[in-house]
């Protein structure tokens, strides 16, 4: 599939560029060929739809009359302690990664900076260039070979699980390990790549570990999380999970929850809340603590533990009525930059999937290339920057010699420093904390500011999709400072606010622009520059940023999400959906078991059908059929694994499940599915009955055949489904016409079958606002 | 039935108190006799549930196909526009009742302080107190008669609105006068009311009188407006609306953002989100701008425009670990003061509703009571506390002479002022002040600050019950602070935290205990206080305070919601909901219609039932009926009232509902829905039939017989239905078993109909932890 997908986009036009990644064949057809695949990290995974309906079957309605109050407490005690593991995990991993990206690009950085003191500058270009060169190779080897799923942000991965597609592979504990050891060396190699990207990911991955209830491979089970072996619960956990990663990147225990809730979640609901508020408290007091221990000077020789946190705060900012046209224009120049970078960061990303399908030894190459590239430009551009002399007051030594800090000597004579090097010759974190800085409106010269801004602005898109974890937020973060802090620089002395905030409002418009989060950046951006005085202009700005921004293309993770090839169920319906009926998507031919089912008959149907859920009816020779229910394909192989067979086509008793636990029934953990091909029958086994009744959801969702897909998508998405059953208006027929999927609902599958719609008056108007439809 | 409910209630002992006010008759029954009334403010009205269905019917599909460009411009400049307008009207609105009651109550404290001043004691004593009650009565008597929807804070009222149960008039015109004209005057009279309560229903108010597009009555509609009627847009409206109040109560536009998610919303999408955002954004702008205006000076003799806002910032606030175990211990202070504050609260309204259901003369009588009380004590107990001399440093004159001020002089000799009249002596905004404010530790004695707490605590419940506009958030969190503050002076040298910091932290715990909310709390105490700093204190005393109260009872919003009788709907199913099936619940007689049905059985139907939705089936000889769909009761009274007949029993052609425009079968305004009893028909017409198979939504939800009901009330929640279609198992009975509706959902009917669940495990468990299954 790698490899047709690869030809396919190899052999693409400028036309197929504004198509996903993975296409549909072109030849009209009338079975859903919606791909069963889609890009998790770097590989094509396949993937499957998770399931939150209740499966009332007979084993089901025991088990639940069989909890008592000790189960419940154990589950209530488990999920308040996996909440806090979680927590408690996610934040030592955040301190950690930033203590030991702070120490190993900030011993780069004085190892450089030491040998252009003693003017060993080839030298040192070659330290540095060799550094970021091995530190980039580490993190795509071990992405590459070790875990390819741990590429890229994870982001996109994440919120379509929590939409309720799954892919093996994106929590695994390789995917965790390699996330994390990637994250740190990319981040302190120089590539500009963001760490709360695969922060989420990584607090993700705890979660779903963790609800997973150990690993069956290595005999790690235990008894008390059997309860969160359902699609529900893990849900929930992973939740939490990318609240706690959020809040361990940027120290925004209330951003990450709203982030979580914004962005993150397809189903949301109060109880949810308040445990990711918990987890989430407990990653902010476990940061604090251990902030507290490094402000004392234990954490190595560069990490105050900082973690992003940028204080703007001028004890009382000030601003009228006449500081708000800037404002206005920053939030306009934000939408269209934001707009813009998602744009380009798509089509780069197309580019790059040509070249890493190619192979590995290609993505190694590619990424390589990006950090020799990076290397040279962050070393080369200072040299064109004119050296200033030091303020008198500077706060800190100018230029800082010997150590980390804001005033690059780089190539100046002593007492004066290089503006430019002090931004690109730095941490991402420390360039953020000198561009929010108050006080530094004569720091920086404009075109240091232009050419660090274009720098960046480039620099972010082709550093992000190389295969190794790579994040967003940081890079939108500084390059929306920089182009803040040069609005402010020509705006000059016509508005009260000084440089360093117009760089916070620059941010905030950036990342409204491109990643189009209201709420959650709000709090977020508070957060990191810990100055409530400045929400009405943050609010302002993500508005209008927003606003703008919307006018032109989605949110980069949809797009991300999109151009990977996730089935991606949206919580509103789609115009066209208004006109067709569920009976014109649904197609056959369908797959029925009878209630008492024949074998071989179960086993042939398996093999051949890739379907997940088949219904039950039930024929008397009087009466019509009728519909029993659904059974699931796991419960099938359940079934033959355990051989609850009968010798003749007769109801079996009350005791026919005797021989199951409810776990034979629970959700497995991510790729420990059963497969058919691994059963063996004899011959007079698949000559046997089984009794399906006992096994089958007897009251699985149904929608009548007339229902418009608008209607039906209501259904399906609020309530989590994976099957809807569609039954016939009138009943003289088979009585169950089709099942619905997520992948009916898709508007690729809606718009292959008709094809007209595509020229319609409704999906033209959704062509010309292509993001319409998400503001009603 | 007013009178009914005083009576069932005056007969009640004490078990009585521990049910709703609204009780259902003790004998069994085979039939729903769930009340459709509730308390809505201080009178019992009746209720009507919302439809947040599509209905699928002819007119509907066609107005959507007519739908061009152009409508759906009309429409989303209008959503949008809507959104400012009630951003900017709550914002006016929040921004004048704030200036009124600071210049108000403002003016009478300055009156009798310059009395005390020339020792005229008495008079003093005789002007506060006729002040008080003259505001006070002035606030009762437009309550009672004018509007008595808008009694009480209307949280629970809005609450129950977005939860999809709908009641005339507490969107009416009147009660949104009445409740900013009564708010002002109550708070005003130094009652110990809030104004958060009564500005969240203000906003939603506003929003729903603009959302109905003008008034009928008054012949103010536009057409542009025609799109927002239905329920789901008013929904949405009138989330926005709440989420203004707040913001504008607070000045905490995020924080009323998530008030609106966590503690209103029942459903939530990131639309919304969006939208109620841009509204809260509008309201922090306009507030910003007016405190602008006021802060020169221009707003009146004490109108600094202050709106709460209590700057603590220490600009660093240091805390480590030893400061912990107070904040752990005021968590579990507020969390056992929180739920006692619920209980006591619950009890006070049940006894008050015994005096209110008696008359609008009990009415003004309790709440003059009230007043008077409430004046002597405001006044006499300043004088058993001691008076302190005045600080050397105080930033302020004092005592304070003849203005608003902190250091009240009361009965003190000059230099000295009373610690205790500095709190109790003035309004609530500037009491929290001044506990909120640092540097502050001396100021106030121990036994000032107990008598204050006491006081505070019963004074709120006390006050909250009286038929005026009373919030709790206010009273809430002054008497958090005090406690809080108490706390702090006992616990004195052995924390770093001073005592401004234990008031903050003691509010967050009675907040967090009594309204159990989370994220939203936490945001409003910080946007009050203005220091994020404190966020990880916050959050740790919002976890323990919720958690140690929810072991005692619930949320005060929801409890009061119980008792008014309003049928919310949970989103969590009880335990012993899987025990049963759909099939237990429902129950007939059902009243169907045929596909073409005779006038005189529509009128007879409608007048003898008062269902809202009836099934439609199709009969011919040769088949089994065939469910066609569901028609409304608010559309057959459309038809019967447009007389669209036909003198024989035949289908009607294509053109049969072009007498009908989209409109007539569009959702009416509040209480303007025609009456059956209004329509007149001659015996001719009663003979002649309708052809219904038009206007029949085909696509109702529907739900097989032996379907748990939970899985059932998932479906009715997520989608938001007001009729639930209950399907045979086997299809050769009637097409339809029964309709579920909200009120088939509520424990108190199903535990009426199966009263063994009480004494069965489940319920057993529920009872002996109440609010465990909120913790699932």
């Amino acid at each position: 599939m790698a490899i047709a997908t690869a030809i396919a986009i190899a052999n693409a036009d400028e036309e197929s560029l504004t198509h996903p990644l993975l296409t549909r064949p072109l030849h009209p057809s009338t079975s859903n060929t919606m791909s069963q695949v889609a890009i998790v990290g770097a590989n094509v995974c396949p993937i499957e739809s998770l399931d939150y309906e209740i499966v009332e079957n007979d084993p089901f309605k025991q088990d639940w009359r069989s909890h008592g109050c000790i189960q419940i407490c154990q589950y209530i005690f488990m999920k308040w302690t996996l909440c806090f593991l979680i927590g408690f995990i996610v934040s030592l991993v955040g301190f950690f990664n930033n203590l030991a990206v702070e120490n190993i690009a900030g011993m780069k950085f004085v190892v450089t900076s030491n040998m252009m003191l003693a003017n060993k500058y080839l030298a040192a270009f070659l330290v540095f260039l060799a550094s970021n060169f091995g530190l980039t190779l580490f993190a795509i080897v071990i992405t590459a070979f070790i875990s390819p799923e741990a590429a890229g942000s994870g982001i996109p991965e994440v919120k379509a699980y929590l939409n309720g597609v799954d892919a093996p592979g994106i929590f695994s504990l390789r995917t965790l390990i390699v996330k994390i050891a990637g994250s740190i060396s990319a981040v302190s190699s120089s590539l500009l790549v963001g760490k709360a990207g695969p922060l989420v990911h990584t607090g993700a991955c705890v979660a779903a570990i963790m609800g997973q209830g150990g690993s069956k491979k290595y005999r790690l089970t235990w008894r008390w999380l059997r309860f969160f072996k359902n699609d529900r619960d893990r849900r929930d956990l992973v939740t939490c999970g990318s609240a706690a990663g959020i809040a361990a990147a940027f120290r925004a225990p209330v951003g990450g929850v709203l982030f979580a809730l914004e962005e993150m979640a397809s189903w949301w609901r109060s109880a949810l809340l308040w445990r990711a508020f918990f987890t989430a408290a407990v990653v902010a007091i476990v940061l604090r603590a251990l902030i507290d221990v490094c402000l004392r000077g234990q954490c190595g020789l560069f990490g105050t533990g900082g973690l992003i946190m940028f204080d703007v705060t001028s004890e009382n900012v000030t601003y009228h009525l006449k500081d708000v046209p800037p404002v206005l224009l920053l939030g306009v120049i934000g939408g269209i930059f934001g707009s813009l970078y998602n744009f380009i960061l798509e089509k780069v990303l197309r580019i790059y999937s040509l070249i890493n399908e190619k192979g590995t030894g290609y993505r190694i190459l590619l990424a390589c290339s990006i950090s020799i590239f990076t290397s040279c430009l962050l070393f080369g551009l200072p040299w064109l920057a004119s050296c200033r002399s030091c303020p008198a007051d500077a706060t800190e030594p100018c230029p800082t010699i010997g150590q980390s800090g804001n005033y690059k000597k780089f190539q100046c004579s002593p007492g004066h420093y290089n503006d430019l090097a002090s931004l690109i010759f730095n941490t991402n974190d420390d360039a953020i904390r000198n561009l929010f800085s108050k006080n530094t409106d004569t720091e920086f010269h404009r075109s240091t500011m232009l050419a660090f801004f274009v720098t960046c602005f480039f620099l972010s898109i082709f550093s992000y999709g190389i295969v190794v974890p790579a994040g967003l937020f940081v890079p939108v973060i500084v390059t929306g400072a920089s182009y803040g802090r040069f609005v402010g620089m020509l705006i000059g002395s016509h508005s009260n606010l000084n440089h360093g905030l117009f760089a916070v409002l620059g941010s905030a418009s950036l990342l409204g622009g491109s990643m189009r989060m209201t709420v959650s950046l709000c709090v977020i951006i508070l957060e990191l520059t810990n100055n409530l005085l400045l929400l009405p202009l943050i609010m302002l700005v993500l508005l209008v940023s927003k606003t703008v921004a919307d006018a032109f293309n989605g949110n980069i993770y949809d797009h991300i999400m999109k151009l990977k090839g996730f089935p991606y169920l949206e919580a509103h319906a789609d115009p066209y959906m208004r006109q067709l009926t569920v009976g014109d998507v649904v197609m056959g031919p369908l797959q029925l078991f009878h209630g008492i089912e024949k074998v071989s008959n179960i086993v042939h149907v398996l093999k051949t059908t890739r379907h997940n859920g088949f219904p039950v009816i039930d024929e008397s020779p009087s009466e019509s059929p009728v519909l029993f229910g659904l059974i699931l394909r796991a419960h099938l192989i359940t079934l033959l694994k355990k051989k609850a067979f009968l010798l003749a086509p007769v109801r079996a008793g009350i005791d026919a499940f005797k021989q199951f636990s409810a776990d034979d029934f629970a959700k497995k953990g991510l790729g420990n599915g059963d497969n058919i091909e691994d059963i063996e029958l004899t011959n007079e086994e698949m000559e046997m009955f089984i009794d399906l009744h006992p096994f089958t959801n007897t009251s699985p969702y149904t929608v009548v055949e007339t229902m418009s897909l608008a209607k039906a998508l209501i259904l399906f998405r609020q309530v989590g489904l994976r099957h809807l059953l569609v039954i016939p208006k009138i009943s003289n027929r088979s009585p169950v016409v089709g099942i619905l999927t997520r992948h009916d609902f898709m508007p690729e599958h809606i718009l292959g079958l008709y094809p007209l719609l595509v020229n319609s008056r409704w999906k033209k108007l959704r062509i010309r606002f292509p993001h319409l439809d998400k503001i009603f």
